[in-house]
């Protein structure tokens, strides 16, 4: 079975967590809006009766449409030994990735804290409060977290033995604070070692490393979640 | 098998909507944070090895220990008939019940824009842009979402010919609005008479009645999600 992805073709945004989950599963999968079809496929299928995404990215699995990051990736965890097999396995680690699903709104704040529907320019000074507050009070309760679970679980993963999507997902934090917080995240760093390690560990793995040096990788920019404005970053 | 719902004694919150679950399906559970054991009982459990939650709340089942709302529903209501039996039925109820997630973190965001670590009465002007801005383009955007999905659907649940954890989410929703907002959510109920129908009928179920007639339920109040703020009711 051939996947497909609908997500807005420009960003990596919640989108690349799911793809990210693919690539690493060597999963056959097109990327519908960044094909011909375009952004047009995607909102024709955003518009169908049944059971219509409220946002992409959505998943077209045979017969079944998935909406929700968290949502996509309990149903592929399951198919491609990316998550535990067990239930209580399961459940712990969508609970974990719905907490990323926290964290990443949470970025998204930092740039949008009026709303998602106003332009970052309208919103600047509230913006640069967010962000601070973000820095001194979230980022170090969040990461803190995943450090500890990684730490008390051996150190190779968050979650079970083997590489989950938590922790490729994580591997897309550390990315993405990187990108949109350059002195911030350097500054912080040392209080991680264990997610470092883990980031450069995924970004090593063959499918994932061919994946990154691929076209089928989007850079980061400021229409994303992970933005860089120079004003945010301390 | 007694469940152990552990959340913030003093709120309805986030934990409210387990509670609906709970309460609807007849099963037995102790709040434990409202007994004897108090909130100790749950910062205790917070910091036990193993699967860690990030936050309140979590469910005790067994031996399982279950974080975040979503997940916590999505154990429930396999076990309790509030959820479809087919994997696709679960993953689209699921899909929902996520959105809801986004919809209720916005509604926290009106009064906490800057984030939440600072108190409302330091971030008030943001919070009047904030709220514009919900009502003006997000409640419109989800509850009309909801709205057409409940058409859609036959009238008497959004998925599903039963009554599900997201009906009951939605009746939350929709009591939360207007406790918080009642000018602004009186206007713009003759927009969702699906949903207001689809209130009074939650309400009006024997198990949920006598729940919101007892003293388990928690009064709204302005230390939980949905706050009564007269400068953010327009």
């Amino acid at each position: 079975m051939r996947y497909e992805l609908y997500y807005w073709p420009g960003i990596q945004g919640r989108g690349e967590y799911v793809r990210l989950a693919l690539e690493e599963a060597g999963a056959d999968y097109v990327d519908v809006a960044r094909g011909a079809r375009g952004t047009a496929a995607m909102m024709k299928m955003m518009e169908q009766g049944g059971t219509p995404p409220f946002a992409p990215p959505f998943l077209k699995a045979g017969k079944l449409l998935i909406g929700q990051t968290a949502n996509i990736l309990l149903y592929l965890g399951s198919r491609h030994g990316l998550a535990p097999k067990t239930e209580a396995g399961k459940l712990w680690l969508h609970q974990l990735q719905l907490t990323i699903t926290d964290l990443v709104l949470e970025v998204h704040d930092t740039h949008h804290p009026i709303g998602p529907s106003l332009y970052y320019e309208d919103q600047r000074a509230v913006a640069k409060k967010r962000t601070d507050e973000f820095w001194n009070e979230r980022v170090p309760k969040y990461l803190g977290y995943f450090e500890g679970l990684l730490k008390d679980n051996g150190g190779a993963a968050v979650a079970g033995r083997r590489i989950t999507y938590v922790d490729l997902s994580l591997f897309q934090i550390v990315e993405g604070l990187r990108y949109a917080f350059p002195r911030r995240m350097k500054a912080f760093e040392s209080d991680i070692p264990g997610l470092v390690g883990l980031h450069d560990r995924v970004a090593a793995r063959p499918n994932i490393k061919a994946y990154l040096a691929s076209d089928r990788r989007i850079a980061f920019n400021e229409d994303g979640i992970f933005r860089r404005y120079k004003a945010l970053d301390g």
